[in-house]
């Protein structure tokens, strides 16, 4: 089945202890389009200004990535500017255009419509629903979100929660939306303001998934060679929902299966800058990621 | 088997944002027997002063460890005072007094010499090897350090890190051990320093496993409820090598699965203050635990 993407596309600038990229392609929409595409086919909701050259999409098309809800307008594409450092665990943010990333009002093509899976990336949380009121009946909807939505749009993030099936954020995010420190007691909060599920992203501590009937726990897959943490969050969520939408359906078992391709592929994303490693990294690959975590992971 | 520890006997005195003890029961010694002793008879060796209440270490015989190896010297139990704050991850020291501890010289009782599973506990590496001199042929050697002795007796680390069959440390100690701020460089990097295996500990991020053949992670036990972390690595210690004793052999999954028993020892050791919660759990408890760890765990 199809998975639906609604996020930004951006020019990073990136600097790590381990070198450095100049507006290279980046962006929420296009890490997870890039995770997602190894397992089903994707619909890439997102805008570009006119400086943006379409030609770096050629790739997505080649696997499967239908960019028909592209919108390319008059302005300045969103650019990103970040630097870690240190055991990079944290991104210091130097600078932010939002540019046409700024006025984004998602338009979904009719032809995504019904489409069952459906990731709402990090973004304003009536966006976020905006993109729900033009989608029909979908299977499976997972949004993720940021500390600044709590800040300044907490209610109408409230509000989504209650509408979709997952949340996907990070520890210190998890731990602000519930107000609570034990990273356990504010999962199972945050399950209690709507979503089926939520997923809490550790980074080199790996992930958990929290509902109302069962929690579960990865590590994150061993790699010692992290060069560029940019878009591992992403590539997690284009995993996790990319695997599940070639599953067609969501099951207890299928979901931890999810959560783990999302750990291999957000493993590939780290390991070399920008895109470089998602691009050259096949599904068999990723396959044999899988199974070595598997022994990894297993007593 | 048996499986013999020496190390710290301690009056502890703790304060957390959950309440506080004064002077009570703990030393690695006393947590990893605790642990220990509900898979494997237990060998104690350590030392006391004479302001020690032995009636104290009533509930330790009942549970099969056997102090013949406690020794009551002239002088003050060692004392240590300490506070956690926040997410409780480091301890704050308060004051530390070593007192009878800090002339420590382990004498193994005849009847302790041939035990097959030896555990030395933090302490100066000189001493660690002294223990190791007197014991014969043991089975499977582990030992624990921490940063004092890296930067005061790193020679003599150095030099029993090639006589031991394991080390156990945690997260920071394991980096500035190993020169390398990423935890699986570093952890790769101390097994050529002589362990057959490398245990790391990072707290409420779980453990990974290093060795030469096989690498092997796990998260923590989810418990919403940690007053206490102290004595948390030690419990760890206690179930992982009271397991392999109990099963008598080291093998991969031998090792993997004592990894989660020691897990689990420990995250009952931090749900109360002190010994509280160790206590009162019984070995049926802590195997449904297990059994619930292995659903949190497995996909």
């Amino acid at each position: 089945m199809t998975v639906l993407v609604v996020g930004s596309i951006a020019f990073d600038s990136v600097e790590t202890p381990f070198g450095a990229v100049d507006a290279a392609l980046g962006g929420s929409a296009i890490y997870f389009s890039y995770a997602a595409s190894s397992f089903a086919p994707v619909q890439l909701v997102g805008v570009v200004g006119k400086d943006f050259p379409l030609a770096s999409l050629d790739d997505l098309k080649k696997r499967g990535v239908d960019l028909q809800g592209l919108e390319v307008v008059e302005g300045k594409t969103f650019r990103w500017k970040g630097k870690y450092e240190g055991d990079m665990g944290v991104a210091q943010t130097l600078d932010t255009q939002l540019n046409v990333f700024g006025d984004f009002a998602p338009k979904i093509p009719k032809a995504f419509r019904s489409t069952p899976f459906v990731f709402l990336a990090n973004g304003a949380p009536a966006t976020q629903m905006t993109v729900l009121s033009q989608v029909e009946a979908p299977k499976f909807v997972v949004c993720d979100t940021m500390n600044l939505w709590m800040r300044i749009a907490k209610p109408q993030l409230l509000e989504l929660l209650k509408k979709v099936d997952g949340l996907i954020l990070n520890d210190e995010e998890a731990r602000e939306l519930a107000g609570e420190r034990n990273l356990i007691r504010a999962g199972r909060a945050l399950v209690k303001l709507g979503p089926r599920i939520v997923i809490v992203k550790k980074g080199e501590h790996g992930s958990f998934l929290f509902s109302e009937f069962f929690q579960f726990a990865l590590p994150a897959y061993p790699t010692d060679d992290v060069k560029d943490p940019t878009g591992a969050g992403d590539s997690f969520a284009g995993g996790f929902m990319g695997y599940l939408a070639s599953q067609g359906r969501v099951t207890l078992w299928g979901v931890k299966k999810a959560m783990a391709y999302g750990t291999i592929c957000a493993s590939v994303c780290v390991e070399d800058f920008s895109l470089a490693n998602m691009k050259r990294t096949t599904r068999a690959q990723i396959d044999q990621r899988f199974e070595e975590f598997v022994q990894f992971t297993s007593y």
